[in-house]
């Protein structure tokens, strides 16, 4: 901190590069010094952008992206036979850090993405509760709130690699992820403002039934006890309001559990003793496995990594350095470690996370790897705070079989070529 | 998890009236508990965004707010005289949870906003370092990276309540303030990437001027021990790309220091012995106080916080709780706690804060506060890490003066009439 009774004057321009010179033997080294300094600030002198006014106001009192991004959009991954009944995916290998801005959260809907007057816009809280309860959106933003970083995933994510690798890039393989910091109301504040379970349902035995207010009105049943230390009733991600067809104004958010349970443009939660079986999951939502039998209620998104960057559509320029990068995450609680292989799993190295690792969020991992020009084949393998290691295909597919369609979180692989493209091979 | 070897079928609609009405008492009683039941979820059924379908297919491949939260934009403190200087201010009073979405956080220009083309654009870092270097953006997404979450506050944010309330709403008078994951790289590595510090130079006593590529090409002289620690090269702002109007393609960011010095559509970095006195360093930035002096190189914002929920602009509805929410932050580190009044710094309660708590970044802070319908005066005031705590206007002022201009981080105060009204007063 320095007082001065008045500010100096501006420096003369060259001061930098005297101090510079004066510190180096004098003469030819000094000349060739200045004209390096010369060279290497030249690209700076001339940039057009910097020799006039850039654009007078603020013209977006909304921001939006720079057109030069405009490539970074969310895409599906396929032409979609019903209206109305669709999804687009997450950009991740455009992405950084991890959180996803709000235009670029992924979304799923099955009866078009409804728009909903938040005035009229009700919560209905009932069933075996001592005093049902109609919430208005006022209701439940003058009740105390809180905030999760957390994921959400499709319990679909990635079903495209059950048979091995599609080819298609990350983007169109894992995309319906994405993370962001919910705000909301507890459910267990809001299971306190309508008085508390009916004698005489334990938590235990309770389940809670979510359903949506859009035209195709998904329901879920899910085990109350399992949820009432961490499920929201959310209002904002990443600090505004939800956008719509993340489920504008009001949605659950079950930190951990399948994208469809966090149901959007919630109306409704009904406390029962017993999974109400709705048609989302049963005819929807359950594995078929081998057996004959269907795995249903499995609610976790299980541990899974994947690297983002380089992923198809990469091309390697040069040989050297490049880091490996990528996103771990577990409906289970934190990543404890993630793995990083260059030579298709004969070989793992540890790599760094960013940290602070949080609770069922994403989590962003970097390992170095130097490209030698050769062909590569990179891996990340994820293992979470339960010791759950992130498997292979041919084990996933030895326990669940090739009907089972949801929960697919194998180790993904990308193949590096000589000419140093990268496919999804 | 259950097995079945077929999905039940869906259950009759009434099913879970009925389970209801079978744990209670039969007749008249059940009846009117039927009748109730159907009161309550009336609304639900007669929403007419629930009986057709909504949006056919995803109209944005790049998402927007619900076009119902249009008032919830950036906004000027007032009208700007020269075309091209301007700043945007974030509208604290409708964000929740600590992080501001990237089309809403503030910024401030002083020769319009750049087309910067991320090809052609350079970093040079040179001076008293061995092996200067032009870095281009694809150098440095090719170096490992860091994400961490700080925010960003402007020297001046506040500044019009120097003089007592100035009654402009929480956006207005605490608007130049935001919260981002930031990710690039750190400032070490790229030194690294130059080959270090020129001998005989060391870090404590190095300085490092950054220059941005606008028209206006800000300056400032940061010194290098101090930050070489936190210091980031950033290119993404929570997970995708900077904003034009937030330095895209590439900014410093130096947690917890004034905005100013998180110098945007960065394009040199040069390291020096001494600081160089900059026009941005002594016309402006530098604080007059009362004897006369200068208090310059003031980088770090100091403790801070505000009621963001009631705040002017709002109406209490009706009598009865009301959450007091609002932010707090320290370029110290971390916040220790916050202190909510509501009877104008009479009494104080320790406010519950939004965890984890994070250094250098937005904390939210909560208070329970029944209103009784009198007039109110809420106030917060935040504790830092260090132990500083958060000076009244009349501390501050008698501290600095009231030609100081920048780093007004007063006790702010919103007055509650009985009428609900809430006014900055």
């Amino acid at each position: 901190m320095m007082n001065s009774r008045k500010p100096q004057p501006d420096p003369p321009p060259s001061r930098g590069r005297r101090r510079l010179l004066g510190g180096l033997a004098a003469g030819g080294l000094a000349a060739s010094q200045a004209t390096a300094a010369a060279e290497l600030l030249r690209p700076l002198d001339v940039a057009p952008w910097s020799r006039t006014p850039g654009a007078p106001t603020l013209d977006h009192p909304y921001g939006v992206p720079s057109p030069r991004e405009a490539n970074v959009v969310r895409r599906s991954a396929r032409a979609w036979p019903l209206p109305g009944a669709a999804s687009s995916m997450t950009p991740l290998a455009d992405l950084h850090g991890t959180l996803t801005p709000n235009g670029l959260v992924y979304e799923r809907h099955h009866g078009g993405v409804p728009d909903i007057d938040p005035e009229q816009h009700r919560l209905a809280l009932h069933g075996l509760v001592r005093a049902p309860k109609l919430f208005t959106m006022d209701d439940l933003l003058r009740l105390p709130s809180e905030s999760r970083i957390h994921f959400l995933e499709c319990s679909g994510n990635t079903g495209s690699e059950w048979n091995g690798p599609s080819g298609l890039p990350v983007q169109l393989t894992h995309g319906l992820l994405s993370c962001c910091e919910w705000t909301g109301v507890r459910l267990s504040t809001l299971l306190e403002e309508a008085g508390g379970l009916s004698n005489p349902l334990k938590p235990e035995s309770g389940w809670l039934l979510a359903e949506g207010a859009d035209a195709a009105a998904m329901t879920r049943s899910l085990p109350l006890e399992r949820i009432l230390d961490s499920a929201l009733v959310v209002y904002a991600q990443n600090g505004e309001r939800l956008r719509p067809e993340n489920g504008y104004p009001l949605r659950l958010i079950v930190p951990g559990f399948e994208g469809n349970t966090n149901v959007k443009w919630l109306r409704r939660l009904k406390v029962v003793d017993a999974p109400l079986q709705t048609r989302e999951e049963t005819s929807k939502y359950t594995s078929l496995l081998a057996n004959g039998s269907a795995r249903q209620f499995a609610f976790v998104m299980d541990a899974k990594s994947v690297i983002t960057r380089p992923s198809p559509g990469h091309r390697l320029s040069t040989h050297g350095y490049y880091p490996i990068t990528g996103l771990a995450w577990s409906g289970r609680g934190t990543i404890r470690k993630v793995e990083v292989s260059t030579d298709g799993g004969a070989t793992w190295q540890l790599a760094r996370l960013q940290g602070p690792v949080a609770d069922r969020a994403l989590t962003r991992f970097q390992a170095d790897w130097r490209w030698n020009g050769g062909p590569a084949a990179l891996l990340s393998r994820a293992t979470d705070s339960t010791g759950y290691v992130q498997p292979t295909r041919a084990e996933l597919v030895a326990a669940r079989g090739l009907n089972s369609q949801y929960h697919y979180n194998a180790i993904q692989q990308w193949r590096v070529g000589e000419n140093g493209e990268v496919r999804n091979a």
